[in-house]
């Protein structure tokens, strides 16, 4: 897997390019001095679910790297095109075939060592039995909260997102996290 | 100004790509067969802040494109290495040369045309008299509710941003807004 971060040419011209700061910016850019493209890198946003039917809360055991074998929510990166409420959706049907209803924001997560913003929903599943893994996913179930596989969660951000639903749902009065993960 | 999403070659190695749907995938990516990289392109973070000081708001008149001579609220792109906290408050900083106090989360706009993500937060100036243009802005200035000029708001999002915090603030109950730009 090539490091995305190594740009070392234009991607509109494909002359070399410097690393300098441009007239009027404050941070080294990927410049291409020869037809003034400016090659910027910026944090992604995941967007994710947490998909739940009554009690049980919906988990993905990954089928790819990192993490392969590890459970998880519902969440990658959201494409051009999207909101954030649609990108959420899409992950939950790729990774779950489940589709979701009643979506409401739960959590922005600023990972600044990644160069990620995680935002992740809570919503409910349309039938007990409405998922099945997709193509990224080895298996696809719903978990009662004791028996929700701790030490085998993929992400530590998704370990305390589960930790504080699970927390918040003893009260029904969810809120909204931004919270840094370093 | 080049537009960005025209990438016709590799940034790694400088070779012509192709817009195909790698394996695994189901878009269109910018593909280098000679060495393997692909260019993803995703949507960008805008972090903001709505900088109040009791009952006036401050606002900053753009010296830059677009809408050079408008007004907005401080926002730019959120860089990587940051939280979306400290890109608000790094922006509030370098066009209003204001710090804020008490950041809380106002609203996630999705603005899939532009491929946008804006996360604006309300907060507090730290005195009445500390803020000044910074390069980007021609001119800040604290706004009572009767003084704002909304036919010279530079951006629709700012103008909803404006109207729901005066809403909210009659009754002082503040939501977080989750909602398409469209």
């Amino acid at each position: 897997m090539l490091d995305a971060t190594v740009i070392q040419y234009c991607n509109h011209c494909g002359q070399r390019v410097s690393l300098v700061i441009p007239a009027g910016d404050n941070r080294p850019r990927h410049v291409c001095a020869a037809c003034g493209n400016i090659q910027y890198q910026n944090p992604k946003l995941v967007c994710g679910c947490i998909p739940v039917w009554g009690e049980r809360i919906l988990l993905c055991r990954r089928a790819i790297e990192p993490r392969s074998g590890l459970w998880t929510l519902p969440a990658g990166f959201m494409e051009n095109g999207e909101t954030v409420q649609h990108a959420a959706a899409r992950e939950t049907r790729e990774e779950a075939c489940a589709e979701i209803t009643g979506q409401t924001l739960y959590a922005i997560y600023s990972l600044p060592q990644v160069n990620q913003v995680h935002v992740m929903f809570r919503g409910a599943l349309t039938g007990e039995d409405h998922f099945a893994p997709g193509s990224e996913s080895l298996e696809v179930r719903l978990f009662d909260e004791a028996d929700i596989p701790w030490s085998e969660i993929a992400f530590r951000v998704i370990h305390l997102t589960l930790e504080r639903y699970l927390e918040e749902r003893k009260s029904g009065a969810f809120t909204v996290s931004v919270r840094d993960i370093l």
